[in-house]
């Protein structure tokens, strides 16, 4: 589920202007990622892979709940992420936008967020713009 | 090995009371992450799947040391994890706990922490609660 | 790509002393990670592993550009890592180097980072220092 839009009106309503966004999902068959936005296919693709990496029903699984599987993906895609605000812009890729990770639902799910606005220098560099 | 504990006694020493910790694995083959605390069979399932998806032998593997799927694993689960602090509390969700992620040991292990209480804004939203 | 040595020169650039660095891959076919550098091996063992777990073409991917599994890679290693400096010094483990990921190239890329030198109490701890 993309929640790049509600980050945005977290920024506005906190009129944060610079600094970083940290998003911590408390959930331990969830998670958060930063990925393709404009093909929701690209979503779809990623779920379709972790499914294939990560069988839902693995022989030596012990967990009684029988939903191991929605823990290691939750591992694997990360319960932090941290997205950078420039005068009052969240600073994303063209193609990138924020996803919440439902692994085991639906449920209700929680997400935290602080807004850091810690003095800070901020650089961008790329190979046509080497350090 | 779960270390949540050991985070709780770090702030209570240094009193801190708002914030963020950031935590980093300065190893290549073990790591950090947040699951499940409740039942150590999580652990046990998520380093199963772990084996699973990173095969420790692998016909086009060249690092000599014999240990890539440590690394490789140490990369998929990352080697830093930042978790808010308010109010002198850790804030974890309901089941969550961190977890080093020891890869190829047994071995003498550093995790590094820096709590940084830098002025900020926080916010947990949620279905229930949308932002 | 390894990037260690281009962190260097940011912050000796900008002269920074103590703090967090926060790097962000602004691309959704990139990541950013954290392994070991002495050995070259090691990289392109992570890129093999990957493509073991994800494999390239999969029956049930969606997304017409066929790319998919860069973007799951993507997600996999992440977006965002978080590196300490103290002293002017990066702080990375003895093996450690910071590594641009490559899942779809070669392309222009960027990579952004962050320097907040927010105030912070620093600790080290492990097995032979407990917390």
């Amino acid at each position: 589920m993309e929640i790049t839009r509600e980050l945005k009106t977290l920024i506005a309503r906190h009129s944060f202007r610079n600094g970083t966004i940290h998003l911590f999902v408390p959930h331990t068959t969830a998670a958060v990622t930063i990925n393709e936005t404009s093909d929701p296919a690209v979503a779809y693709d990623i779920l379709c892979a972790l499914n294939q990496a990560v069988p839902w029903m693995q022989p030596h699984f012990r967990h009684a709940e029988g939903n191991s599987a929605a823990h290691v993906k939750a591992s694997l895609m990360g319960s932090h992420v941290c997205v950078f605000v420039e005068n009052g812009e969240l600073q994303l890729g063209q193609w990138q936008g924020v996803f919440f990770c439902e692994f085991d639902g639906p449920r209700q799910r929680q997400l935290w967020a602080r807004l850091d606005a810690a003095a800070a220098a901020a650089a961008k560099f790329g190979k046509s713009n080497p350090i």
